[in-house]
């Protein structure tokens, strides 16, 4: 019988395909995961749930499980304009009798009897008449079946399919396109390597994961624009990505055009563009905008990605987290505290958890020790952190601890591990940095940032190891923190650098501090932090073309170069904030992707390269000559 | 009195201003605008619409104008998160006594004592009590005036204002930011020259047209979104616009990459990919695309621009054209006559009107008149159409004849004008082409379609000549026309060329004739014209990979640029059809814009040239070094 089970489940969807859309299906993290998988007794269960899976299509979804706006459930109809007159998700008992045309690929047959045809809303099993058979075709065929709805018999009825009460009498089946074979199955969900996955990307959107991916981040994004226009009054306008280099920023791409020696650069953001709409007087502008960085060397970053870019005059920080809050409160997938979210200082983030983005779904809080370590104490430049955690874990694996020396030479900081604790500091130190007797620690001393840091990444990686034991707890839900009070200035290596950009408007209450400390200005720039990962982040800007001149003159930018936007903050521009939302980022958290090429649909896969298309390619001489560029060997 | 009104109007907004206003305003054209025009009596009528303006800017306005998909209006509030508690269009007698707070910027001040202040919703009158004064601020400056709404005395109401009953007593004026002089001034609306206000964007944009335009844009976009995706289950999947070249398409930008000597190509559409996705079973997508062409020599283009690009499984041409009709008919922001629009053979067109994108709001339709020409009427390469015109035009000037004369060199063929048609075909001929005894007539003979695109021109021509006489009566309405049938391949300089693109189904009655005579064969390829501008086309495509590799060999397209989409056809392709909307045109039409720069927040002038950053520039020798790319000079 189990294997029999076995079988059958190979049929139609694997193991693993059930545990990922399980979790995406509940919301459930790998706790709760694993709860409900305890709680099945049989691996018929899970195949009843797999079958399940189509619901997951239904655009309607989102709108059942969060009355979004509360506008209720979308009439849609999915049919209009086409051949079909349902899909192969949506018919039911009160549809028998009907006369029913519907289209899609064939996933499965039986018997030369049955066919389970598969579109993008689900699953319907046709049968032929008693004295028919089904022509011999290969799945994944396109096909065009007339028939009559009816009953299934009683002890066919699949109680776990939406379809499963009916079936189609097949009357006509039309061939709509033959296939040849496939480079992967898509019936058994054992997924192919990612490289296979995008090099076919149009039979890898076939999976019930990037069907619904695709169809979450389209939803999100549509009730992200009503919100902000229905609701809020904003306007969307388009600017464009063909404009000239930003100083101080990312590596821009650039486009050669037709007059010698001139080119583009392609936009990192509308930022500039969308602070002279402010001065135009737009004064509430979104756009959803495609950007461009040539960052590919970094893992997981596309070389064009998707920003929810907004910006907002007449307002200030807490004017633009109130709408942000509200914005992500309505329209995140997933249930979020209610507003306001969660602030925390740029300094106490790095002191408590030792980064600018923090995960706040489990503990694992720093201890400031530096006051019980004698001379060392009054040293300003010094910082000594603790991090308690279960001492259920053991001792560090030699592995762990080479991990932990790499990051030592990295930060140039000392590290004692728990077993060196009382070595180190002596017995009583040991017993007064314990937060409770169950506890190990390991501390981090050095210079100020760094020794914070440094114990930063330990946090991370001992948060992954208590988990994989399952010695911590993690919250479930999504946990969003406002990160602010950003330095204005980073020290760079010629001089100052801009924390965030040059347009960063200075906190008020540091701005006496500008030509005398100018690294301990904070800024008016905030981030969106949710679950350790950065999704978005903005600031109040710069509205006083003085005050612009003289930070642009700290960062060494020259103000040609920015004469049009100096310009325009001369020409009456009234106050203004803005923030821009990471959509690949935000999708693939509300969808529990692994990587944001989970939700992207036709991904470039590292170093910028399109496993589909083979891009970037050679191009013609013609080209080159027609943009008066050559190809030069550097070494 | 009259000078005086005069002056008051160059202080609010000028006389040209209004009508092209009044024109958007009430979707008029040339001609009713001269009935309005006629009905009143003194300027002071036009000034007191003129005070209407502001509430263009309402973005409630869209809805009211026309139930767009019978929603109503939206509950928006374009105060929330902002300092302000209200817009300077909204405050009414209702909220008397109301503590208030505006922002925007001063439009005009008077005596020390009253101030009008702006912002994108309207207009507010703000006075300062009896012993105040108003400080000496430049017009244009940014404040944020706090006060109580107090009723007008009686006769300073001006009901023609939407906050004309109400002003507001200053308790508390901050300047929120000073201007320096503008290079143009905000308030006598004597339009600058497009250069200097695509230079000074960020203030051109403050205009109530511009305002209006962006706005129209934004809603449109909004309502075809909801359209698309609350309706009709679409979803919007955002695709790359950093791709490999597309063969045998218009001239793409390149973007050189880190990889030396390969190049990405900006995509010129996103057809590949939307095809792709209809094999990967998202089976109704839309996207609102960015697309690139350089095409900058042209007038009236962008070298990026924006269209609705639409496409969908499981349909034909009279399904797409249907989900198209539909989602213009509920959107566009004029009214459109009931779907079905009217269809026109691409023949038609040519034989009737000269051109493959007629304007049907006024008549002006050829005749033909070749069975007239006795010998001639039996060469079939031969064509003779004759345009009857009303005879109260008079003789052509000479400008016109040598206007005409140009065309018949450009196309190679023989026009004969109206005093010149007896002497060429004798008396008889001349009474037998005429429509009616008042009308004049031109005659254009020749090569077959080189005949009528040379009428066609000239019936452009004459119209315009009509038109400035008001010899031609012109339909009012957007006139929306399907053009269908086009032919699938014309003839280049080196063999068949795609008239469409290589992806274009074959019309299945011509299939027989690929072979023998392919420049016969009609396709599935459709355009949507309105008033003669080409706002869209698209096709039903090549699903059968060996169709589409025999229109490839026909094209001399090398499949090997095209293997990645080849195998897609191949893996269980669906029958499918896809539109691109160009959106700046359609928008352009709606708002009766005189150019797409119009309703384009940011445009590039002529050549692609960025008039307010100087984009495109010149780069850093580091950025040559790491793209490995060298400037040469081509003669």
């Amino acid at each position: 019988m189990w294997k029999q089970n076995i079988m059958f489940l190979r049929q139609t969807y694997a193991f693993r395909n059930y545990q990922t859309v399980f979790k995406s299906l509940f919301n459930t993290t790998e706790v709760q995961w694993r709860i409900h998988k305890a709680s099945f007794c049989s691996l018929r269960k899970y195949l009843d749930i797999t079958s399940k899976v189509p619901t997951l299509f239904s655009t309607r979804r989102l709108h059942d499980q969060k009355e979004l706006l509360n506008q209720g459930q979308y009439e849609q109809n999915c049919n209009t304009f086409t051949f079909r007159t349902h899909t192969c998700g949506e018919l039911r008992p009160s549809h028998t009798g009907k006369k029913v045309t519907l289209c899609g690929w064939v996933q499965y047959h039986r018997l030369s009897k049955f066919l389970l045809l598969r579109d993008a809303y689900g699953l319907t099993q046709c049968i032929v008449s008693e004295n028919s058979t089904l022509p011999n075709i290969p799945l994944e065929t396109v096909v065009k079946i007339e028939g009559t709805l009816q009953l299934r018999p009683k002890d066919m009825i699949n109680s776990n399919m939406p379809t499963g009460e009916v079936e189609v009498l097949i009357e006509n089946l039309e061939v709509l396109n033959m296939v040849e074979k496939l480079p992967f199955n898509l019936r058994d969900y054992q997924k192919p390597k990612e490289q296979l996955r995008l090099q076919h990307r149009y039979i890898d959107l076939r999976f019930p994961e990037m069907q619904s991916n695709l169809r979450k981040r389209s939803h999100m994004l549509h009730n992200m624009r009503r919100f902000l226009v229905e609701s809020h009054g904003f306007v969307e306008v388009e600017t464009p990505t063909l404009f000239c280099r930003t100083p101080g920023g990312a590596r821009e791409f650039v486009v050669p055009t037709r007059h010698s020696g001139l080119f583009y650069s392609l936009v990192q953001s509308p930022q500039q563009f969308k602070q002279m709409l402010m001065v135009g007087g737009v004064d509430r502008y979104f756009q959803v905008a495609r950007c461009y960085r040539d960052e590919t060397t970094r893992p997981d970053r596309q070389p064009e990605f998707t920003q929810l870019d907004i910006e907002m005059s007449f307002t200030n920080l807490d004017g633009l987290l109130s709408l942000m809050e509200n914005l992500l409160y309505e329209t995140f997938i997933k249930d979020l505290p209610k507003p306001p979210f969660r602030r925390m200082t740029y300094k106490d983030a790095l002191e408590n958890y030792g980064t600018d983005k923090p995960n706040l779904t489990y503990g694992l809080q720093f201890v400031n020790i530096k006051h019980l370590l004698g001379e060392k104490s009054t040293n300003p430049d010094f910082a000594a952190y603790a991090l308690p955690y279960s001492s259920k874990l053991g001792r560090l694996t030699t592995k762990t601890k080479n991990t932990i020396r790499e990051l030592t030479k990295k930060y140039q900081v000392k590290v004692v591990v728990n077993e060196n604790i009382s070595k180190e500091f002596g017995f009583e130190l040991f017993d007064k940095i314990q937060i409770n007797k169950e506890d190990s620690c390991i501390v981090s001393m050095g210079d100020n940032e760094n020794a914070c840091l440094c114990l930063g990444e330990i946090r991370e990686l001992l948060a992954s190891l208590l988990r994989s034991k399952d010695l911590l707890v993690v919250e479930d839900n999504v946990q969003p923190l406002w990160v602010v009070d950003f330095p204005l200035f980073v020290k760079g290596e010629n001089g100052l650098e801009t924390c965030h950009h040059p347009f960063t408007a200075p906190h008020p209450d540091d701005i006496h501090l500008l030509d005398s400390e100018p690294l301990k200005v904070r800024s008016l720039a905030y981030d969106i932090v949710m679950n350790g990962n950065e999704v978005g982040g903005g600031s109040v800007r710069i509205h006083n073309v003085e005050l612009q001149e003289k930070i642009l003159k700290m960062l060494n930018i020259s103000p040609d170069s920015l004469s049009h936007f100096l310009n325009a903050l001369k020409s009456g521009c009234p106050p203004h904030a803005g923030l821009a939302l990471g959509i690949d980022r935000l999708v693939s958290l509300a969808c529990n992707a692994e990587s944001i090429r989970e939700v992207i649909a036709f991904p470039k896969s590292h170093e910028g390269k399109d496993p589909l298309s083979g891009a970037p390619n050679v191009i013609t001489e013609d080209d080159k000559a027609y943009y008066h560029i050559n190809t030069v060997e550097n070494v």
